[in-house]
């Protein structure tokens, strides 16, 4: 068989429905589809370019409506084929909208107050939706390993998803993880890697070996792939304006660690409005760090355009990313619609928690806390307004995190086995 | 205000929707709806008798698939008022049935083989649909306190419906139970009380407080409420036969614990064929116990109708119940429909979560190991077709049965962060 002849077969078993191509979003120079992540011209980072269909709103609502439940209902604006809901995968995502009336009462908030409980998802946070964007790049493109550098979530989100989906996997993580986090990573049986370092150590060993003939055929999700891992992150913006009635909250709360998800949302949110989705209005958007790594909100408030990067020691492991990669983004979009990016510390973390758990019945991970805790801290500084109708993003389980609130959850009271002892534990 | 006019108000607020009467499953004697949970004639079990609307299915089919994503679809079918969805609840249910292609393979199943992944509900168990049903039976009760005993999901299940719902609630658990159990107990906000005494010591409590003056006002989801509670365990035979497209499943591998959810799952089975949802056809129900708590298959085997109680001592101690109320039920089913009840050991189940992990990107908890190493052992002893269609149950999440599986998971290889280090491993 020619070359070209292989060249023109794999091209034509590719499919990225609506994607039409990788666009630079510093100087807009574009690139075909590819396994590729950096602009040739400028070095700025790469991002999937669309040609949606116009014109047909109501249709397009209703073929949505009509579609599973799950991310794969918004297949017309993400960069899949239009069958993928058949190729076997996790699917993940549209998670449960909570109308959060008894949180809303406690922070003081009047208008409608809602959570984005993304533990929900199969492996248990919002990773499941970016991983399942990476998979269909990576058989779209035919590599053979999925991979990706973690200290969490999403080393369980690529090892169930690789199973799911037919790929051999192989993890990166710092030898010296938990034992609980590493059980999470590799129970899905797929190759799982300690490294003899820091986790910064990790992420320069996975660019080496992607950039060496040893990392053929490998997909890092959040390296190589990440043009389309990340556009999993728009379903959240797609899923919460469908699930408001299509319709655009005034406020959207979101952690940030990357920055990733936030300008992705921000730019679901964009495209409803373009396809007449949803009603146009002004949005305001939120981010939420951790006192203990905060190099966006230190940025923020400073009123700098730069992001100076931090050394993360804070007990939201899974946005403790120093030098996020979409902060200016993050910081464009925060001003831009009018919104902020906040922190609070660990113990806030923690007591937002339990306050969700209290108030709502869900258990957050740390991440959550941060997302609830800055909200409650915009109320009380006058930077949100509590008559406006909110949603805040609690993107993973508090399962994975049992340390972070251990030390202060506990019994309310030890008795014998008697009335008696009960009785005078006065909880009856 | 009269006292019969107090009476009346209160029966006119009470709304089971099809649920009539509780009957008694030995002598048939009927009693009113109440919070009751044995026959006053026999001490027999009592359960829910319906009267159901009937000969239009393809209307109340449609009716059904036009409901909420939930177990609140059939609230037709449930002892429930009608518009119970738009109650504030954790609305459990319509979790996903995973087509189990890769699993089937290494069983040497031929037939198509699922798996319903209940580890998808809101506090990641199959509790969280039981408790539901509860809590609706506690608000047309007026009681205003939920409470169960528990060493685990119910917990958890109770703690996260009450406050969502608007109840307080008070969970009585041993002392000495694992940090991270208490923490997942504890986290929701409500009482949690530690018992100084066995698990059984805090049953036995349980059972004393709920005579007495003190638990007036007090719903135990488990034991007042129990026939409610139990008929949550129908909407798992609903969702199966829904989602397989309106049929019966040949067989359905269940893990006994009390056996409730087994014989609720028969119950509803049963229903659907009379109600002409599904087409009548022979089904198999087939049981599945942890070798360390084994009262009933151990009964099976031996052809008996009693169930010998046993002292647990397994992994799996969300089954650990050594003296199982529906047990000579459970029984009755399996051998009724050409079923059987199997058990593995604690080796075995550890197996069958890693291999439940590796082949479906699911991590169940050690009962879905329970499930899934004994549909293996079922098939290997020709007890199960392994061209029939089956449906296996997990019922809850690996995360919250970490332990089980941390002694024999972990990484494949440990590496310097340099490529001559992963070579030298031989990954690539």
């Amino acid at each position: 068989m020619a070359v070209e002849t292989i060249a023109s077969t794999v091209s034509a078993s590719t499919d990225f429905g609506p994607a039409v191509a990788l666009s630079c979003r510093e100087c807009a120079e574009r690139f075909p589809l590819g396994p590729i992540f950096a602009c040739e011209v400028c070095f700025g980072p790469l991002e999937v370019a669309y040609e949606f269909p116009s014109g047909d709103p109501e249709g397009l609502r209703k073929r949505i409506e009509a579609g599973p439940h799950s991310i794969w209902r918004y297949a017309p604006l993400l960069p899949v084929p239009a069958d993928v809901a058949s190729k076997p995968n996790l699917d993940p995502g549209f998670t449960k909208l909570v109308k959060a009336d008894r949180l809303a009462r406690e922070l003081g908030v009047t208008g409608a107050l809602h959570v984005k409980d993304d533990s929900g998802n199969p492996t248990h946070s919002f990773k499941d939706r970016v991983v399942a964007i990476a998979v269909e790049a990576a058989r779209n493109f035919g590599l053979t390993t999925l991979s990706c550098s973690s200290t969490g979530n999403l080393a369980g989100a690529v090892g169930a998803a690789a199973v799911r989906a037919g790929f051999r996997s192989c993890v990166f993580i710092p030898h010296d993880l938990e034992a609980g986090k590493v059980v999470m990573a590799a129970v899905y049986g797929g190759e799982l890697v300690g490294i003899e370092g820091t986790y910064d150590d990790v992420n320069r060993f996975c660019s080496e070996l992607i950039g060496d003939p040893l990392g053929e055929g490998w997909g890092f999700t959040n390296v190589n792939l990440r043009p389309y891992y990340g556009e999993g992150s728009k379903t959240l913006a797609y899923e919460i304006c469908e699930q408001l009635g299509w319709r655009l909250p005034d406020n959207i709360v979101i952690p940030v660690a990357s920055g990733s998800q936030l300008t992705k949302i921000d730019k679901g949110l964009q495209e409803l409005v373009k396809l007449g989705l949803v009603e146009d209005k002004q949005y305001r958007i939120y981010g939420a760090q951790a006192e203990g790594c905060s190099p966006v909100s230190t940025a923020f408030r400073a009123g700098h355009d730069v992001v100076r990067p931090q050394k993360p020691n804070t007990i939201a492991k899974s946005l403790a990313i120093g030098n996020p990669a979409d902060g200016p983004y993050v910081l464009d979009i925060a001003r831009r619609t009018g919104g902020a990016v906040e922190d609070v510390n660990d113990e806030q973390i923690v007591d937002a928690i339990k306050l969700l758990a209290r108030t709502e019945g869900i258990f957050a991970e740390t991440a959550g806390g941060v997302t609830i805790g800055v909200l409650k801290k915009l109320i009380e500084t006058g930077q949100l307004d509590p008559a406006a109708e909110t949603v805040a993003i609690n993107t993973g389980d508090g399962l994975k995190t049992l340390d972070a609130v251990a030390p202060t959850t506990g019994p309310t009271a030890i008795i014998r086995p008697t009335l008696d002892s009960f009785r005078e534990a006065g909880l009856a």
